[in-house]
């Protein structure tokens, strides 16, 4: 079928060449002259859709993804379609949807997983809004999704398939620690003199084989003991969502919430909460406290 | 080539017929007059097989895997070797590596993975102990460790395989957790109506596919919103000897000690500090405090 595609990026660009490479007719659209756009403005976009138009918006989430949904809004007609396939909050989808359909716009909102891979392997779809909209647009998600009977879900009404998304994320964030705290702890230990040796072990008959230990098994391939990474990590916002609406519904997630926490905890230089724990202890025990920039600063116990 | 096999239960029978299967001589024998024992004690055990001995012990981890190899230890000689495929903590394997040393006899712990699909898949196995020792066995583990590269590591010393089976498991706990999370809060809203629905598009094409993913998908597909299952998990140990080595080695784990600490929570009918919480809001904020055995025990906010 016959699809716009907003967002010509890494994930948008690939994602244009699978739908191509299954031979949908892609319209394409970036902000930047230098993109492999087809057309060079949202209105040219719309001119060159058959209605109802049906438009995949794939640019970075929060400001950039709620501007071209406005924009979008002010030049598609009543019964066309758009897809938010951004890693936008379900919040968000919520208010688009709402907003759309005054004007008789339909909204879908799908996450979508799989990254570089999905090129190749198809991307996990997980998508929200009614029946029809995702009708309508079924044959682009057939494309894009893997081979087989998953990677596709119509998880629900509109903010579905972000909040989908996001639990998904939250869930990787749990998963992605606790490999790196087993790691970590095979590591300090003498009596494991390879732990890579180990993890790439485990790829086969354990319990805890899995395409994110794959991944971290290559990475160990091209970089023995991660010496060339250092040992933080940023966060895209799922992992705050997932929590926050943890907290909305009352719903425990502490091995989430610890993840997202250590990521938050590495990227500190300094900790301020352990300069508390610090001088209480020497408040209450006498005991050893660094000073900023000390050599000897660490006490060891 | 031959070999002895002591314990026959789910584990140690299924090993014995994937050995047997692979064309191995497994002399079988269990406490038990009713398994499928070849012989019926362990000085026939010894009397059936060709010097130096082999012999892998399959029996419950702790007080019977130390009397097992109590036993062997008076009935096998100079050259021999026992190899303890059971879950044992690494630190009995380092008594049991010294004990058996003064007597000339060689010692292999090996952590075994793959539970009741070993038999079909293959065993992963970590192995500790001297290389000497490992190729001594090393046609029996090619024949448990399932086809292909990985499923086999020759981890280090003894001590080794069984840590390392540690935290395999450790793992285990932190990714279960994380699943389980991601679940709950799928189930607390009413955005997605079918979680298991969703839970099953991600065993394709997502970051969180994994051999767990699908075991749980499998578990939902036989009872719906596992309405059949109790909420509670036990553990069997590895869980907090990863903790204890983590403290021992002051390598922060909290993503896994979140997972082990969830499952402790999950088993108390009554939680004591949750008794102190809700005394505290009672005596600052004069807060409904429920009785116990009252039904309306639950105050809401």
């Amino acid at each position: 079928m016959q699809i716009g595609l907003i967002g010509l990026g890494k994930m948008g660009g690939n994602m244009a060449e699978r739908l191509r490479a299954g031979g949908h007719e892609v319209i394409g659209y970036d902000r930047d002259p230098n993109s492999a756009r087809t057309v060079a403005s949202l209105q040219e976009l719309v001119a060159a859709l058959d209605a109802p138009r049906a438009v995949w918006v794939m640019v970075p989430s929060g400001a950039p993804t709620r501007a071209t949904i406005g924009d979008l809004a002010e030049v598609l007609s009543e019964g066309d379609l758009i897809i938010d396939g951004g890693n936008s909050r379900y919040t968000d989808d919520q208010l688009h949807g709402a907003m759309l359909e005054k004007k008789g716009i339909q909204y879908l909102d799908v996450g979508v997983s799989g990254g570089i891979w999905g090129i190749t392997e198809g991307y996990a779809l997980m998508v929200g809004g009614t029946a029809d909209a995702v009708a309508q647009v079924q044959p682009v998600f057939d494309t894009l999704k893997p081979v087989g009977a998953g990677g596709f879900v119509h998880a629900g009404p509109v903010g579905a398939g972000h909040f989908v998304k996001m639990v998904h994320n939250g869930i990787e964030y749990g998963m992605m620690q606790a490999y790196g705290e087993g790691y970590e702890l095979l590591q300090a230990v003498d009596l494991v003199p390879d732990p890579d040796a180990v993890m790439a072990s485990w790829q086969q008959g354990t319990v805890i084989k899995s395409w994110l230990l794959d991944l971290l098994v290559r990475a160990l391939a091209a970089d023995p003991g991660l010496e060339d990474i250092r040992g933080y990590a940023q966060d895209s916002g799922e992992g705050r969502w997932t929590i926050e609406a943890a907290i909305e519904n009352a719903v425990p997630l502490p091995v989430i919430t610890a993840a997202l926490f250590a990521r938050f905890s590495s990227r500190q230089t300094e900790s301020p909460a352990m300069k508390v724990v610090a001088a209480l202890r020497n408040q209450f025990g006498g005991h050893a406290v660094g000073k900023e920039g000390s050599s000897d600063a660490v006490p060891v116990s």
